[in-house]
């Protein structure tokens, strides 16, 4: 059984419902076939939901057809959710990608289910790791795709994680599926096709097999690093925290040096994310460096509207006084 | 003046003595110019080593080329240290490496320098991170090559490491010197030599420009967590850490459940060497995966002759005992 889907069992001893989240391409349609199998043990229930995004001409007859499939493989209940991708500033993709996951989260409550199963595979997560290198992203931004993600009133699994692309293609084979093979995934317009279509069978080529499982390997250990600093750097954050009457974020100078370059980094990036801010590598190393400085120094202002700046403890007060030693953040647009 | 080489008055007020190790190629000899325009000033005394492998004809010819820039621009001592590189298992990029290494330390030493300056820059650095990316590696290789490392009696500083390679053929353009070009670095059979003609040229293009700094920046982040988690690894591991009258090493097992996983492993991966081992990642996967069974189990073997495995707690026995609720990781070579 592939790990992931196991938790669906964890919650209690009444049937679950998962939902698949269908597109029809080859990984979903495989992870419906092997969900519904499992389902067949009775140990859970097994629907889907096929988001039509409109985007493509003949959407809606590609989201009946899946629909259909799932409905052939027993499960129940299948839907169709039609959305409209407004035009943002992010992109197509993370427009689709927001509308797709409102939809799917939609869904999971009407239908009282508690997860929602996603077929993404180990090519899936190659892609992004090598998307992510390509932007010079941190540790979280490297560790990939998650394995489980939660939302109000549910999470998102993905059990085939783990998984080749071509092993779901198998299942599908085996299984008699014809899956549906989106045209967008070999666009060269988008960064994401260009990686799988040119970027990954080059670097198979030129460094020799196994690169998608390598950087698979590498997110999985970095999923971990990420989740080991990231709790560390929370706990670190709710004993630092200060706050003043302006709803400024006081923050311990001492307690900041004491800790390591990666901790300190995280803890002010958590008082920069509370006030609304991005905390950006290159303003972040400017704000973190404001602590190598003596006298006053800053504001170091980053996007988002926060700005962090230092005030120096003047010769003679004393350790901990309440005004001096900190760095001091302060946000102007809204708080996180 | 570039980072690293302010390391270099930090120790105390005589001047110090730094050793460029320099094979005459852009890198080395932009260094060797830089470091003598700052030892003009008096602060430092800069030398040269410049190795000769003995793996190319001409070789001693280059390094007596490189020797004669070297003086030329100033610098004093300079050497040539004529190496023989012995065939290895690891191949003859990492043999030509040690033999440098050693051939480097031991003139440091006889000439009574502080630090040894090399070349890298910020291509040598991403060139290793997409190493490490397709052998699939952990924290420590994805942050690539480090800004110091200290060896016995000294240490090595990298003050390039955040400068692009072109820079230092500006350098040497602008210090009228002619640098050598070492033509195994476009000797397809390395993997290196593809990562840097091919690979990297590629990325590129197909990912837009900028993809080597994005690397270097992900290194520099990855290291900093690196540092924390290994720091915070050795702390938990002088903590659990037991020896029994054999010579095994017990880690108890609930003091390793407590642990996020990036430090479970990192713990028991301290173990695995402290015995001789190497911690591979499917390897301690599996030992680690001890933990999540009930009754007996293991052992598990890893390369170097170590094996784990766990001795359960029997019911009823008290917390803590002694003998059960142990990870037992016992040695069969020699012990790190």
């Amino acid at each position: 059984m592939p790990r992931g889907a196991q938790a669906v069992n964890a919650a209690g001893d009444a049937p679950l419902l998962a939902l698949v989240g269908l597109s029809g391409g080859p990984d979903s349609l495989a992870l419906a076939a092997v969900a519904a199998f499992y389902a067949r043990g009775g140990m859970f229930r097994v629907g889907a939901v096929v988001v039509d995004h409109q985007l493509q001409e003949g959407s809606a007859e590609v989201a009946r057809t899946a629909a259909q499939q799932a409905r052939e493989l027993g499960l129940d209940p299948v839907r169709i959710a039609t959305v409209q991708v407004p035009v943002t500033g992010d992109g197509p993709e993370a427009a689709a990608r927001t509308a797709r996951h409102a939809a799917l989260e939609a869904a999971a409550r009407e239908e009282g289910a508690d997860v929602v199963l996603l077929g993404h595979t180990l090519d899936d997560q190659a892609e992004q790791v090598l998307l992510a290198l390509a932007r010079g992203s941190g540790t979280r931004s490297l560790a990939g795709i998650p394995r489980r993600r939660d939302f109000d009133g549910g999470a998102y699994l993905r059990p085939f994680l783990d998984l080749k692309r071509a092993d779901t293609e198998e299942i599908c084979r085996v299984e008699g599926l014809t899956p549906w093979h989106d045209p967008s995934n070999a666009d060269p317009a988008y960064a994401r096709s260009r990686v799988r279509t040119q970027v990954l069978p080059f670097l198979e080529e030129r460094l020799g097999p196994g690169v998608a499982e390598a950087l698979h390997r590498s997110a999985y250990i970095l999923a971990a690093d990420a989740a080991a600093l990231d709790a560390e750097a929370q706990r670190h954050y709710a004993r630092l925290r200060e706050e003043d009457d302006d709803g400024a974020l006081l923050l311990s100078e001492d307690g900041l040096r004491e800790l390591p370059e990666a901790l300190r980094v995280r803890v002010v990036a958590l008082a920069v994310t509370e006030l609304g801010g991005a905390p950006s590598f290159e303003r972040m190393q400017a704000a973190v460096g404001l602590l190598k400085r003596q006298g006053s120094a800053g504001p170091v202002q980053l996007p988002g509207k926060v700005s962090v700046s230092r005030i120096p403890r003047p010769k003679g007060a004393r350790r901990g006084g309440n005004e001096y030693g900190k760095l001091v953040l302060k946000g102007g647009g809204a708080r996180a």
